[in-house]
């Protein structure tokens, strides 16, 4: 009964600090955040191993998996600050269908990072590399199709 | 000399294709990108580690050392994004102290980087990332200062 009590008192608790975390962070500042990441993650991903991938760009193993691993641990940041409230307070492209549905949102989010997780090793070779960014771009593709707008 | 006679073709090459590059970037993309890479290393070091450091957010060690990863793989991007002519273009508070003398700027970004690339490491127990926290707060507030208008 005391623990069931401890348990009570520190969900309360930890209610309490993540409402004034969320309290705390300004949409403008959430929104510019997850473009911030995604503009990270897109030079680095397009800009480095899509250009390799398709020859635009000499293939450089150590520049590839540096690249991987950043776009990797970039991936799950940003769907951290679509909290509800941040759909406005700045200019932004994502598409209300993200609080309206965020389930499917969520379910897209993951199979980008699915993908994402198999780039590292895969840029350790270009022939692996080239397939995975084909099949890490239709989900990058697949998500901005149906969240963000034109 | 046949070697010689190559490796000067290869070097006309080699600058032909790094020019190329720079003409393709437009300065309004590079301040841009910049700016996403500061905002994503600010977030996680002043939000994630330096909250942890003052107290203001749990210590969660695979949060910090992730933090630490991701503040350390950033922290060498930016500094490629401030080529000759990127000084203006859209709105930047780099200081042109930055073209007006690279060295000191780069001995700048060096401290900063070897000061970071302690973070991960130091992440691993609360004590040692506040120590670290500390000295590496300060090679980006000298930076900031002699940089980075008001």
């Amino acid at each position: 009964m005391k623990k069931l009590a401890q348990q009570i008192v520190f969900s309360i608790v930890a209610i309490g600090v993540a409402g004034f975390a969320f309290a705390q962070a300004k949409p403008e500042d959430e929104i510019r955040y997850r473009q911030s990441v995604m503009n990270v993650m897109g030079r680095n991903f397009g800009g480095v191993l899509g250009a390799m991938a398709k020859g635009d760009r000499p293939y450089d193993q150590a520049a590839a998996v540096k690249a991987a691993s950043l776009v990797d641990m970039l991936s799950t940041l940003h769907f951290d600050a679509f909290a509800p409230g941040t759909d406005k307070g700045a200019p932004t492209k994502a598409d209300p269908a993200i609080w309206r549905d965020p389930a499917k949102f969520k379910a897209a989010s993951e199979r980008m990072q699915a993908e994402v997780a198999k780039l590292p090793a895969a840029a350790r070779d270009l022939a692996a590399l080239k397939a995975q960014v084909g099949e890490t771009g239709k989900t990058c593709k697949a998500c901005h199709d149906d969240f963000r707008m034109k």
